[in-house]
């Protein structure tokens, strides 16, 4: 009747016993399933706080109806809040089981005062579920010491504080620090401070911390961490047409379509620029009826070769490939090219029909039949597309869902491993936590990304739901106020659902920014995808400028969805005419710095000039291959059109460096160093560069 | 293996459709169990979200452990968000379900643009456990003519169009507004304009409202909600110490004590300030052993009569009255003459002993005992409090807590209904969850008041675990921008979960604001209490403008703690020295008032002066006992020591009136009339009224 199912410090063996905080303790070989304590209480009333209340566990989902997401090689944060009630002293441990059983534990530190959250930092190195819980406890000593420390210099209850010193030592792992310590506390031969003394020993302090004197053990609830693996969260992805790679146009303007093969020529330079997933738009037949000709006209001629997105033809549909490019072999050399210069390829996965689409006679239902016994196109009233057919997913459920998951598995079977989902959020979210539950049941290393761009609601329920990664409203945060909110919320508030994929330009979205910014907009969209999120896009032709759009749209001119668009990228580097230099040098920084690779480690400082955003990323040596820590400061001048100055504040702190302390800074892009402390002034020319990419030069020894 | 749970609509009688947007709708008297859709997905895959989503459904606690609370006559605001794919329009029906399981359905309205957020208000009257879920839906006659009001005047599928919207007036509940609406969108002999017209006929309209097109219904969970009585969220309070009611000095110095006799005298000079709660400080046997002196003196003499907070000594502890203050007979009286005065008892309920308490030798393992076999007094390092010993639940958490669930039943079989419970978050929480359980599953209307003033995670999980009341940071906050957002937090952000009862004042709390603001001061913080939160308290002395600390602290100087302290507030009336005029009249306009007797309604609206506070209480008529609607406009000067003159910017559509609309509020404190819109010029003397209470003067037939 009355709950004593708080305390299960019996269930946590001794030799599992926190070694430190803020470190990871300790690993065994063997899983302790995540045993609820035993309850004594009768069922008619079962207590749902523990002894010590343990609250507000993250990662989370919000709603908790997921679990929580992470990819291999993460540093996460996890966190919770931990109180009791009085003024008694308490610790918390993390406890982590990695998917193949093995548990560590994990000392918390305290956050901020008054908040009673605790915290620390663990990696997943490995993909899979894995589980979590915390376990929060009165810290005896820590409790005595606190008191005594106030009491015996004040000559107050001096007896009976060394003799509650001596009772706890009594219960603390033997070693000879505590022999000692007890030896000294007993010696009344001494002062009281000297016995006391004996309590902060080095030696003692440190057996302490590592076997601490807990008392009223508290588990959380288990919860699961859904680890993918690093390709989830960690890429740099380039976007290209295949068939304008290679393509020629011929002396009466018709055009040759670039193929496989020759998109495959290009390869090796998409991985040289560092780049290791390259993205294509769809490759499957289009569709003859209402193709759209250039610039999205209504009137394609016989050598318009029309929008990818519009699937199907009498040659096939979402398993098929376009004849052009050529055949399903030509795509496997494809794959094998790519993956032979360490690079992905991503498909698209557009559920959306021509009208000439196999599927519009086979399966009328999947369609939605009008009163007139049309098909319905795709329209956003009044605007029509009727090179579309949208798919009705209500009429045959279950038999669309079948031949969608058979497609995908078709595609898998034939090598992919990455699908970029067009317009997810046009199609039934039930639907994508289905399938993508069928398909990384069976394939968990298969990746969606979820191309919506739509309300909040819907962006994260799609990322809740099962998809990997996410496009995001980045192209449109473009001053500091936008960009530090946004990227703050990406890299902590939203990080537990939602991974972003930084693109700086589609074939959608040419931003008034890009459009009207210059060359330096470009560098500084790019510096700033290219660092802030570990995966990060770039649409071909970003490294040419190319900034005209078609007027009164955001998408640029004579746009590739609708033409074949071959591009000398050779020629403009050697004319210096080229962002590749600085997107490579881009990937290389990412390559070089581990925090750059990582989501939930950004911080935003302070700086006096409304155009020069500020941020930092950073991973602690303990999580580093090379034990050194890690960090990379983005000083960035938003305004492409001037030179700026001003005072750039940081709080070291969260790098890593006490605030006194002076340290270099080397600069990524001109190699430049600087001698750096908590203000710093900052100069940015964004005619010359516009973005600072600072490496933090750490003092030997220092982690 | 394809989610196919969603679409539960025809588990939906059309007998209980939504006949409206905003408003209750239906009523039926039978019960239907919320059961979950019959699951025809295989369970090795079970959808976590429906064909329509919905998500982040609220009233709810934050991780959703314990229900969300409201009390009885509460306008609670239920929202959720709702999605789905595409532009096909949706709406939204909250199911509310009684304790007597009578189920009424309730339309939502959409929220700010972007959030796909759904609201509604509802009533909940009647105390017990209340259940709510939120219905999700496709809108299809919304979304036909959506799209049929832009194509068919475009001349756009116009027979198509009109085919849709005839075969969707098939689905609609028969009625002569639909076989006319059928008939002209039939008619081919009159102009498309002229057809559609049809649809948007008021009859149908209406008709259509009250019985939308439903499909893909979507159930979310069902939530429950903890409805406890109104005085559970609405009161005023007034706080006596009954040994100084009628107490008398000798000539020799000492003191004839109070009694309940005596105090019961004053009850009818209580209630006729509109006051409805009279708590009092322990009334048991009070310690004699290290007794506190005047002002926390150390020697307290023979005279002295100690702090009730002391409790226990041979004369008994917890279940015992204090010989002084009378019998238990004369408490009976005492309770019973409240009752007759419409007051209810609140009683202390403080889990500490004084040395002389009978548990010290009973169960001396109910306390901490030092290795030299004393037993611990309370301490705050180095403080010593040697009068009071805390209680230790970790030795026979059983059998401690058995002892005190059986004072608690002891109090209510006497006739006590409210426990302020002394410093509960000294105790362990785990403790609090079961006793207040207990208690409450054989007694819901008895009220706990937790008197916690600690860190956020303590107050907020106090209250969530069954506390029904609690004090709160409120006088600590006394600056415009502290107030609007402490006072936002408490009427939206954590109104689940937290109720707080606003004392301007305790024995222990005397603020820099009023020891320096004057009797200003006095006003503003009482105003701003008694009409920002239901419950709000007075401690005996606030109308009196005491406001003398003891040097150093934030207490009273000859703090009634310790003292007898009988007070002539009669003379203080007759010589204009009171404040009790004021208090009164407060009380009087909450009872007018029903929007101040609501939790979850306020507003903050704007004004151009820092030290002007404005905020709006609002009440539709659908939810008072009159129809009318109810609405309160509060401009309080917080500065005591000027008067100050702004603009005051509304946002009268927070109560119900348009913007362009002028309207007229009277002050109900000086009975003047203004003549107000969106932008008003205001003056506020500090020494004359420094508050604006204004009732907002609706224009006949407005709601």
């Amino acid at each position: 009747m009355v709950p004593h199912n708080a305390d299960c410090s019996q269930s946590v063996p001794r030799s599992r016993a926190n070694r430190g905080y803020g470190r990871k303790v300790a690993t065994t070989r063997t899983r302790t399933v995540a045993a609820a304590p035993a309850p004594t209480v009768p069922t008619r009333f079962q207590s749902r706080i523990g002894r010590i209340p343990i609250r507000f566990l993250r990662p989370q989902q919000p709603e908790n109806r997921w679990p929580a997401k992470a990819y291999a090689g993460e540093v996460v944060p996890f966190s919770a809040t931990i109180f009791r009630e009085g003024h008694d002293q308490i610790g918390g441990v993390l406890v982590l089981t990695s998917p193949s059983g093995v548990e560590t534990r994990h000392g918390l530190y305290p956050g901020a005062p008054g908040t009673d959250s605790w915290h620390t930092r663990a990696l997943v190195a490995s993909p899979g579920f894995w589980t979590y819980r915390i376990e929060g406890f009165t810290d005896d000593w820590a409790t005595w010491l606190h008191n005594a420390e106030i009491k015996v210099p004040a000559g107050v209850d001096v007896d009976v504080m060394l003799a509650i010193g001596l009772e706890l030592l009594e219960r603390a792992a033997p070693s000879t620090a505590v022999t000692d310590a007890a030896a000294a506390l007993a010696d009344t031969s001494l002062s009281p401070t000297a016995r006391l003394a004996a309590a902060t020993d080095p030696a003692l302090v440190s057996h302490i911390a590592a076997h601490p004197l807990r008392s009223h053990v508290t588990r959380s609830e288990e919860l699961a961490l859904r680890v993918e693996r690093s390709r989830a969260g960690v890429g740099s992805w380039y976007e290209f047409f295949p068939r304008s790679e290679g393509a020629k146009q011929r002396r009466d303007g018709s055009w040759v379509s670039g193929t496989f093969r020759t998109a495959a020529k290009r390869l090796p330079e998409v991985a040289a620029l560092g780049f290791d997933v390259v993205y294509l738009p769809p490759i499957h037949p289009i569709g003859r009826r209402f193709r759209k000709g250039p610039n999205n006209t209504l009137d394609a001629g016989p050598n318009d070769p029309g929008s990818p997105w519009a699937i199907g033809s009498a040659e096939g549909g979402h398993d098929a490939i376009h004849p052009e490019l050529g055949t399903i072999k030509d795509f496997s050399y494809f794959l094998a090219r790519a993956k032979k210069n360490g690079i992905e390829i991503a498909i698209d996965l557009a559920l959306q029909c021509s009208p000439d689409h196999p599927w519009v006679t086979e399966h009328p239902e999947w369609f939605t039949t009008l009163p007139d016994g049309t098909i319905a196109y795709a329209e956003n009233p009044p605007k029509k597309y009727q090179d579309i057919y949208p798919i009705n997913f209500d009429n045959d459920f279950e038999g669309l869902s079948r031949e969608i998951l058979r497609i995908v598995e078709y595609w898998i079977g034939v090598g992919v491993t990455i699908f970029r989902v067009d317009n997810p959020h046009t199609k039934p979210l039930h639907f994508w936590e289905w399938l993508l539950h069928e398909v990384n049941s069976r394939h968990p290393e298969i990746v969606f990304l979820a191309e919506a761009f739509t309300r909040p609601a819907m962006m994260q329920s799609l990322a809740a739901v099962g998809f990997q990664q996410s496009y995001t409203y980045f192209t449109w945060r473009n001053t500091k106020l936008e960009l530090e909110t946004y990227l703050t919320e990406l890299s902590s508030e939203t990080s537990d659902t939602f991974r972003p994929n930084l693109f700086v330009n589609t074939p959608d979205i040419l931003t008034e920014y890009l459009q009207f910014g210059g060359r330096p907009a470009y560098k500084v969209r790019a510096a700033i995808a290219a660092t802030a999120s570990p995966t990060w896009g770039v649409y071909s032709g970003y490294e040419l400028f190319e900034n005209v759009a078609r007027p009164g749209s955001e998408e640029n001119i004579d746009n590739e969805k609708f033409q074949f668009k071959p591009r000398d990228f050779a020629l403009a580097e050697e004319n210096g005419a080229s962002l590749a230099p600085y997107l490579r040098r881009l990937n290389e920084i990412r390559a070089a710095h581990p925090s750059l690779r990582q989501l939930r480690n950004l911080d935003v400082h302070w700086s006096g000039d409304d155009s020069m955003l500020v941020y930092s990323k950073y991973t602690a040596g303990e999580f580093t291959a090379t034990g050194e820590p890690d960090a990379v400061i983005v000083v960035a001048n938003l305004d492409p059109h001037s030179v700026r100055e001003t005072t750039v504040h940081l709080d070291p702190t969260r790098f890593g460096i006490e605030p006194g302390t002076q340290f270099a800074v080397t600069d990524l892009i001109t190699h430049a160093t600087y001698h750096w402390g908590v203000d710093n002034y900052v100069r940015l020319d964004a005619f010359t560069e516009p973005v600072h990419i600072l490496r933090v030069e750490y003092p030997k020894g220092n982690s």
